[in-house]
Parts: structure tokens; sequence; C-alpha cells
């Protein structure tokens, strides 16, 4: 605790923002963790956020997100833009900016000092990946990241709920994987924006594409202004198609700034992550009477049957509102 | 909801304590769903619940537990005990006291006026049925049920859960199905305090009881005092061991009397319970500002860099705990 105080956090926020990766990896080991200057390093970051374009890339494990995330970095770097990369994995016991697992095959852009990579497992502050992650974005978008890609590494609900908290949502999906029905289970169909049909030079990818176009409903009308789902073709081991998906970005980004969506979208995002917070501040305050003799007095006298649970629960969370707790 | 304020909960509770079948059937309706009056028919429950002996019946798929239910049923009531039983299932989609699938074996107990029985599988007002299953038996306990056995119709943490809510847990278990190993993972050894091995007239039986004794570690010393897990043989089919079991029941709540734990133990369980309550109170309160002014103000200033997350929360938080919320 003491030495976690002596940390300069103006200091290290300046430095991320010169582009020193260091001060960008401590500042994530900070925010990811339950660090007690979480709150200061936030507060640091706020003024310095809201530049960079944030993607989301989810999909099943074996549609080649990794690789297909390297490709987008070399892309966005031949453009000259900033990237940082995010590569959460919910279910992994491990974190801390290690290069995990297939995160070796992004090990091209590992030296480039325009690139942040970084591995994310922990639970977080908010006892959850989905809230952690939010974070860390914030520290590469105040370190001057232009683009950040935040790559799931698992399939399940939390993976899409991280994928889904970006201004755009690309979802991957391979031929002959049965992944249609499987995407439609995890309900990503639903938070994608671009589907890429990775691996498209192998049997099956017309049927791939067939059925997701299928599935998105992309031959029925929408309404004026609706955003169409794109579909691209990739072979992202081979950078073929890369810069098609690159263009289906651009297009959704254009199309979320045109219809006032950016905004809208972040705004959202904001209000969802200030409620996550918030309850789980309350619950915190309520843990912390565990023990505690009012909370003890009132179990007593539901025991003695002069009280319910529910008039319990109202005379303690007057305690915690009225700033007792 | 007119029609919802109409019901005469004390005329309700007065029946339920008459021991009329439907007056209890239609508050435990009232509690296991987000009744309006779930705070009335709790408070008029208060005084005069705390008589019956909880019972929790836990175990994987397939080893008996509707039958071993049915077999103490019989055993209780033939000492003359007043039994209510609740077969609470998560994974169903269906509720409200129906005989679902294997209750049909407890058809033999349905035209008894000493017993009732009650299937549930909403998922409460808490948001789970961990929570809902204890109002439904302070409403068997109100009606005068000197014994509730709370069984779980499924296996996994939150079965575990519900069964460790009871005075006193029965982890079930049968010969063949490497259950000793199933049990552990499910964490199930952990809250058993009587262990059944049923079916004990299959092959493996032995072996099931000397691996159920290994890793129980009943061959180690306790402290004096400490329960040391009871393992009994049944074929609750046949009603062999059924009174051995009871036996057991019998021992531990002899047990938890002489040491202080039934009220020990109670009284955790309220506390907890409280707990619960009181932070879904909290969290409804904050969700009910979703769209409202001060929750998009908040909003706002994140996106303008003025605020950050955490201290967005913060004033959240005062704003709900002033009772603005």
């Amino acid at each position: 605790m003491t030495a976690a105080r002596t940390v300069d956090v103006a200091a290290l926020v300046a430095q991320a923002r010169e582009g020193r990766p260091r001060a960008v990896a401590r500042l994530i080991s900070l925010v990811e963790g339950a660090s007690p200057l979480l709150r200061e390093v936030m507060a640091a970051l706020a003024p310095h956020t809201g530049h960079a374009y944030v993607v989301g890339i989810t999909g099943a494990p074996g549609v080649g997100k990794s690789t297909s995330t390297s490709a987008l970095v070399t892309a966005y770097r031949r453009a000259g833009r900033r990237v940082g990369v995010l590569a959460v994995d919910p279910s992994s016991p491990f974190s801390g900016g290690a290069l995990l697992g297939d995160r070796i095959r992004m090990g091209e852009h590992a030296s480039d000092p325009g690139v942040y990579i970084r591995s994310m497992a922990t639970r977080g502050h908010l006892g959850g990946l989905a809230w952690a992650a939010p974070q860390a974005v914030r520290v590469l978008d105040a370190a001057g990241c232009d683009v950040i890609l935040v790559e799931t590494v698992g399939v399940g609900q939390s993976e899409v709920e991280i994928a889904a908290q970006a201004d755009t949502t690309v979802v991957l999906l391979a031929p002959g994987m049965g992944d249609g029905v499987q995407a439609a289970k995890a309900g990503i169909l639903e938070v994608g924006d671009v589907f890429v049909v990775n691996k498209a030079d192998r049997d099956g990818a017309d049927a791939t594409v067939r059925e997701l176009n299928h599935m998105l409903g992309l031959g029925e009308a929408r309404a004026p202004g609706d955003w169409r789902p794109t579909v691209v073709r990739a072979v992202a081991a081979r950078g073929e198609g890369v810069d098609d998906v690159v263009a289906a970005l651009d297009k959704h980004r254009g199309w979320l700034d045109e219809h006032g969506e950016l905004a809208a979208r972040r705004h959202r995002r904001a209000a969802r992550e200030v409620e996550t917070i918030a309850v789980t501040a309350l619950r915190e305050r309520i843990a912390d009477l565990r023990g505690d003799r009012r909370l003890t007095a009132l179990a007593d006298r539901i025991l003695a049957g002069t009280l319910d649970p529910y008039a319990a629960a109202d005379e303690l969370v007057t305690g915690v509102v009225a700033g007792e707790g």
C-alpha cells in the first residue's frame, strides 16, 4: 500500500501520453487490478480520452482471431495509425501483459513503437473483465492510440459483452465449423456490425457466407438509415481481404458519425459503466457490514420473529445510504 | 395490480396456519414471484416462523433424490410429523406447484393433508432460486410444517447453495457413477452433514462408501465438538435404510442444538439473506435511473472528458443514498 502510494500518477500519465510503453503498461496494471490508485488514474486519464476508435473482435476458437487482429494491425500501421491491442481472455488465469499462447503470432509487432499489445485475464475491480477492459481501453486511448482492437480470446457471454462495448464490433467465422449456428447461439450475430468469413479459401466458405446472409436477414428490407451488417471474406494468414475488412470498418465508422451513433453508443456505454461501478460500490459497502453489529442485530430480530428479511433490508439500506456504512 | 391488492394477506396467513393447502399454495406463489404483496406477506409470516426443521437434499441426477425424499416423507408422516417438500429446479422453465416429471413418484403423498408438496422453478424476486427458496420455506414453516425437505432437482452451484441453506444438508450418491469425484467437483462434499449412498444394493456400493469416507477424511482426527459427517447406505425405492437416514438427521439435529449451531446457522443465513435483499434493492434503485437525466448528464460529462466513470458513480451513489433515486 505504501509502495503503491509512491506512484506519481500524473507523471505516469504524462509519460504514457509521450508514448512510453512502460508507463502505458504500468497504468493498465493499475486499472485492471483493484489498485488503490484506480480512481486517481481514471481521473487523470479522463481529459485525454475519447479520441480512439475502438474495434471489438470476437468469434469462436479456431476462426483466426489472433491472426486477423495481427493483419489488421499491419494494415493500420501501414496507414500510419497508432494501434493498441487488448487481448482479453476471461478463461485464462494469466495476465500482466505477457505474450500468451497465440499472442506470439503478433511478435512481428512487438518491436514497433506505434503498437501496444496487452493481454488481460484478471477479473478486474468490478468482478468481471467486461468492466476491466473499458478501463484499459481508456489508458490506450489516452496514450494516443488512433485505433484500439479489443480481441476476445474465448467465446461466451462475457466475450460477446466485451466485444459489444466497442464502436464497431467484428464477428469472425470460418467455414465448416457449423459456425452460423454456434454464433447465433452465443448471441454474437446481434452484436456484429462487420462479419468476416476468415479462411475463405477453404471448402464451405460459400455456404458459410450464404448461411450468414440468411441468418442476418440481409435479403430483407431495412429502415432507411439502419446499418446493414457487412459480410467480408478474408484469408488473414495471407493478408488477403484485410483491406476489405478495413474498408468495411471505415464505412461503419462513417455511418456511426453520420447518424450520430458514435456519440449515442459511447453515451450508452458510459451510462452503463457508471451504473455498474455504482452498484459495485454499494454492494461493497453492504458487504463491509458483514459481522457488523447492525447486521447481527437485524438477524437476531429475524430469528426472534419480530422482523422479516425485507424490512430488515430496508433498515440496512437506510443505514448504508445515510453514510453510516 | 389492482386485483393483487384485493388479496387479504392476513386472512391468507391465518388460513395457511389452519392448514388450508390452497392458502399455502397462494402464499408461495406470492413470495416466489415479484408480487407487489411480497413484503406484506413476509411481514405477516415473520411471527410464525422458526419452528420447522429444514433439511436440504442434493445430489447428481439419477441418484434417486425424488425417491429418497418421498421415502423420508413416509417416515416422518409415520412419526406424526407435518412435512413440507420444496422441489427446486433452477433449470426448469416450469413452476407453480405442478407435479413435474418425477414428482409423480410422490403421488402417494398427494392426498395426505399432513404433506405439502411444491415445485419451484421460477427465478424469484432476487433473480435466483437460491433466494426464492428461503421465502417459500418461511410459508411452509408458518403453515405448521415440522420438517421441510428442500430437494434440488438438478446439480450445480445454485443447487448446492440452496441445499446448504438448510439446518441439515443431505448429499445423495449412488454407486458406479464416479460420484465421489463429481460431488467433489460440484463442491457438495463441503456442504454435506449426512451422506446417503443410495441404491446400495448395486455393485460398487462398497467402493463408493470407501471413496466417500476417504474424501471426507473420516479416518482423520477432528476437533472435539466438530460434526463428523455421517455416511448411510439406503435403497430408498424399497424403503431400506430410510430409518437410518432419519436417525442420522435426528443425530445431526441434536448436535446442532447441543452446540448452539442451529441458532448460529440460522443467524448466518438470515444475515446473508438481508444482505442480498439490500443489495438487490439498491441495484434496482440505480437501474431505475436508466434514462434518468442525472445519469444522462453524468455520461455527457464522461464523454466530454470532464469526469471519470468512478467519480460519476460516486455522484450517482450520493444521489441514490440521499433518497433522490
